[in-house]
């Protein structure tokens, strides 16, 4: 079928050109034009404007936002004037559900239909396939299906469980409840994301850091002496143990295959500063964890590590410091002192 | 070749399975005599004694222990004197790597040989294969190579990581180290087992909560009203969700598919009570980060988790409603009472 | 000054008293018609109904409502049809700073004024006086400082920061900033007040537990053995260890105070089954730190622990033993089992 | 009584000088002679060698070791050879209690007796006096209670708490059990002040970002939008809010009174770098709830956060980094981006 593509980012163009391959057919705007060329010469009708977008798109339109959550309500404010009764409108990027359950009511009476989709898949998802959670009317959802059949992965070498009765679920895309219920549970997905990942990150660190008895540590009142340096004395090779891991261990998963992957030949990971962004998910995740009186004590611990490594912790550090310079006299020792 | 098994529990016959399976000559003994018939009518030599064990062994003799870490030391004390210089005992069982080191290091002397063995892949590993992760003398680890290339899971549909030089990593065995190094990466493997672990259960959690806004609450001095119910009105079926991250997810695990089977039929979980233990590596991986100063605030939250599931929180907790009945005359509400 | 008091709950009476007692003149109205009768006894004037309560106060009027933060707009709505440009509302319990926001905008176009005050002391406020965080215009707050400086605590014992110019905040009351502020302050007070409260329960359970070697443990696969027992020996007596770190040590506080006295002749907390309730601040207070990016792992874990003691890790808590039974065929072990 | 004192840091000069305006006699030693010479001055018998310090002393000794944890076993050695039956030795610095069980063991064949002290108080115990856990033989305890009662701040303006019948925990110091008992308790005791300090810290960083509606923050996929600018337009005066909670506050202490003078003309606290030393008792207080199975998320995440403070992050952070460059193609944003 037919579906327009507003914002042909990463994530944006590599949909259009999955959606190509597999059939359909894609009209595309983007708000630098040079993000279209490409896809044009893939097969996409490119649009130069907002409006020539919404004119080529046939009645009734269906049109997938993929741009940054801060600004889809002013694409939104662009494109309603433009849209007529029964055309579909899509937000695939990673907005809060709260602002779907508004923008749903926004749009009703202008009898504008509109789903919220978290996708997720990042870069590989052109090959791999795009995992959709799905929110809205159960009739648009339907009308949208061959668009989603073709972004998701399909069953592909994943076997169904055992005893399942076969849905969309096993081919990769779900209706999952009524306006908002995509983007969360894509909420959701990225908060245990967010946990996942720190555990791997954690895990390594304690394995890159197995030789720490090998090197002598001062022993002063502002350092806690190595009480036992012969139980670290393990130079470990951490793109080895990754790819071991890979293969019949209880921790296997994508992200470790994309771990191996990220530390074979470069194994103390040097080109990164490890400031670790967070694109909001995982906060609202939090928030709505708070909300609920949900104790998500991982998660959460997943979240701030994210903060503490852009230096928002800097301020709370500064009171610790300066309460033991008052109770105790004690003086900051200088950056590059021991290790631990 | 030949390898001599002692404890045929769960893992330990699942593995002299496998072993038989793939070709090797297998000697097996239990304390409890019947574990080791089902054995010996798959082509095992079973043994009524550890004496007759022993001597049913060819010299150099290669035992492979699979018994509580709790016992190992008491099964170590009774083999030791059979044994023979040149002989090796294997420990594949989930003892800390601070016994590993004082184990080899007392079977020195006699000439015995000492490998520690983490091995992942649970009552699956028997059609999966074992992820083996070794450590000790790299010479004896080349001597036990036949049994673990037979007990891995091999190369399988797992394509190796790209750019990769091949090594039985790629088999899903690996010797990582000295004495102590295998169970100290099979240490740090369970810390981030339980930290993913905790993850899917904490965002799941959250899943099925999410239609708590359909229920009143009380409004009393003792509970927080929920702001805006409007955003929790959804009522995800779970086993779907579970199924649906199975394919081009971000957080496709094994894991996560053995939570889709558990779910699968069972949404509500009622089976179990949810007191869930913990077998010590999460403990020892938690007390080796504390020695090195390594931050693990995901593992250590999951262990807590853990520990709070069995109870091990409620003296704190009632300092808790001590402490607030002193400063503020609350008193506790009767369980039962609001759901958040 | 004349102040009119509404709802005389515990806060509320203990209020009215400690301002009759500071010579202020009193003007009271509860929904619950008896709860105002002590304090006619102790010079209050009690009103009947709430419109009589609004025309037993002179002009400009000033209320103060202390009632659940849950019931605050139901007062408001029938309150603000009753006065007149002029008046002042002020809001003592423990609403969200954002509904002061909101409120205080609501009200102006009437020419009400409104201060929002954070109010802490407990039940101990009538004796020790109450530690005010206002919010709000300042000239309104300047209106009202004869009330506050009799609810507050005055210098009293505690002497001043050295280096120090006087200010009210040396009186126990403070205007912190516009509409909302003293909520928010508050609310960070809270946030603060359970984690400090988490901190000593968590180390008072470990002091309870320094005996855990005296007992037997079972050794399985389930349980993960004590390794030292002879570490875990110590039957410590916690009212006189609490009592002790009242004087002189760094962890000094009134906190402290009030656990050693729940402590004293009660060191089992047998009356206390351990649901802590929480009043919405804590959450508030990570819900801001999260909008903020400012880590907070302390106060959340303080938060999640109470969530968790009222059992609302349950579901999560079946997940972690629904997959451990899936990989491992890990049986629960039932409830009653070995203590740690 | 006599005392003589080892280590004449900040901890024991201070002592010694209230052991000597409380009319004890102290005889000194520390391995930097020219420590030892100011006490001299105030009549504290100075010695040049561990020999003529051990000379000076009458028998049975009572010697005070106020050293690093790193250096008692070394001071051990020199000083146990000199002395005799029925001496005493007091380790009163931040030993590891399971020193202390090992300790005492060594020294009782010769007849000496050991002491360990947690001591309270950092260099304001001078005047305020010193919070000593003691743990040891009965009789030994009573033998010095002369020298704990000139330490301790004796009953002061704290008032006992209600009910009790006087100890000598009124007084500041108690027996708290066996060797080892003292430094358990101390072990403990830092691990709340960790909790406590950390509670103030997160708490303060909240306040201290109250404004950062005020700044605009870019919108990009890296970048999380700040939802409601308008709740976050405060700019709070960290210096007067801790003052104000000093007086009838639920959250007063005595580490809120020094960070309120810490605050006090340096609000911004850039005198500090915020990298926090820890001194081993919060690792062992932490290692020891991992044995007993006693969950401690708020100590633990106290504790985490110091090691982060100090970069041991880092390499998590790495991994992070490069597991989202992997699957999203993220790029790190550069320092001095957005705040939050």
């Amino acid at each position: 079928m037919q579906i327009g593509m507003v914002g042909l980012g990463r994530m944006g163009s590599n949909m259009v050109q999955r959606l190509l391959q597999n059939g359909q057919d894609c009209v595309v705007y983007d708000s630098h034009a040079d993000a279209a060329r490409p896809l044009s010469g893939l097969g996409a009708t490119a649009c130069a404007t907002l409006e020539d977008f919404v004119a080529a798109l046939s009645l009734p339109r269906a049109i997938w936002l993929m741009v940054p959550a801060a600004v889809v309500d002013k694409v939104l404010g662009q494109l309603a004037p433009l849209l007529q009764e029964g055309d579909i409108v899509i937000d695939g990027g990673n907005s809060s559900y709260h602002d779907d359950i508004r923008r749903a009511a926004q749009l009703a009476p202008q009898g504008i239909h509109y789903l919220d989709v978290g996708t997720s898949g990042g870069v590989a998802g052109l090959d791999r396939g795009y995992c959709l959670m799905i929110g809205g009317e159960a009739g648009t959802f339907q009308r949208l299906e061959p668009v989603f059949a073709a972004l998701a992965p399909g069953a592909g070498s994943v076997s169904a469980t055992s005893g399942r009765k076969p849905t969309t679920a096993d081919q990769g895309y779900l209706h999952c409840g009524p306006h908002g219920a995509g983007h969360f549970v894509k909420m959701v997905h990225n908060g245990i994301e967010y946990g996942i990942m720190a555990a791997y990150a954690e895990g390594l660190n304690i394995l890159h850091k197995a030789n720490i008895g090998k090197h002598e540590r001062e022993s002063d009142a502002e350092t806690t002496p190595l009480r036992h340096p012969e139980h670290y004395q393990y130079d470990l090779d951490l793109p080895e143990i990754t790819e071991l891991w890979r293969r019949g261990s209880v921790i296997g998963s994508w992200l470790l295959d994309l771990t191996a992957g990220a530390l074979q030949g470069n194994p103390a990971l040097a080109d990164y500063a490890g400031r670790v962004s967070d694109s909001g998910e995982g906060r609202w995740a939090l928030a709505a964890a708070v909300d609920q009186g949900v104790p998500t004590p991982v998660l959460s611990a997943a979240l701030f590590s994210r903060f503490e490594s852009r230096g928002n912790a800097d301020y709370a550090n500064r009171v610790l410091s300066a309460m033991r310079h008052q109770f105790g006299g004690h003086v900051e020792k200088p950056e590059g002192g021991p290790l631990a």
